[in-house]
């Protein structure tokens, strides 16, 4: 379940421009201040059911987005280079850092910059 | 105009998938493949004028969901730090990278992918 709100949370910030304002507000409220549907459905007066199907479909358009432009997965294979990166670098002694390692890592990033 | 063909192709390429496929068919025919107005108004029966409008709501998309996500701005500053990265890193003797350097980008692209 974490898993899944991590997730509805990224895909959110990436994409949740995209959305119908009606749709960000839906989601905001559900997932991140924790109202409850009934609440939701008092502050739109439609009905629990409304507010189930406008969040599922909020979601879909999330994950539809998700699946055409793979972006969230980029952000991910990015943040673990990247890291992979500072590890590399990150050693007490300068002299010690792999530096072949480390161009490795950014020709991958630069690849799937392109990519 | 050469600026402006390939800043359609760039937002192209990132946003495409999410247009109308008559938008990106469009696009693709007038753009990349140097079909005129009139050729492809006689593809969809449409008129010359119609092709136009089409072709300018389709631009107007990318450009809108451009100023949402700025992806091809960040796309262009990761490209920009991922050469200096390469730069630095590229000279002919290890023992003068510039390591302090190398780790200040590297950490601003960490920076830049959670932003």
């Amino acid at each position: 379940m974490l898993k899944k709100l991590e997730r509805i949370s990224y895909l959110y910030d990436i994409y949740g421009n995209l959305l119908t304002e009606k749709q960000q507000k839906a989601l905001q409220l559900y997932y991140f201040d924790n109202y409850s549907l009934g609440e939701i459905a008092g502050e739109y007066s439609i009905s629990r059911q409304g507010v189930y199907d406008l969040l599922r479909r909020a979601i879909e358009s999330l994950e539809n987005m998700e699946a055409s432009m793979n972006l969230y997965e980029r952000y991910s294979y990015r943040k673990k280079k990247l890291e992979e990166a500072l590890d590399v670098i990150g050693v007490a002694n300068p002299e010690k850092v792999d530096f072949y390692r480390l161009k490795g890592i950014i020709e991958e990033l630069s690849r799937e910059n392109e990519g």
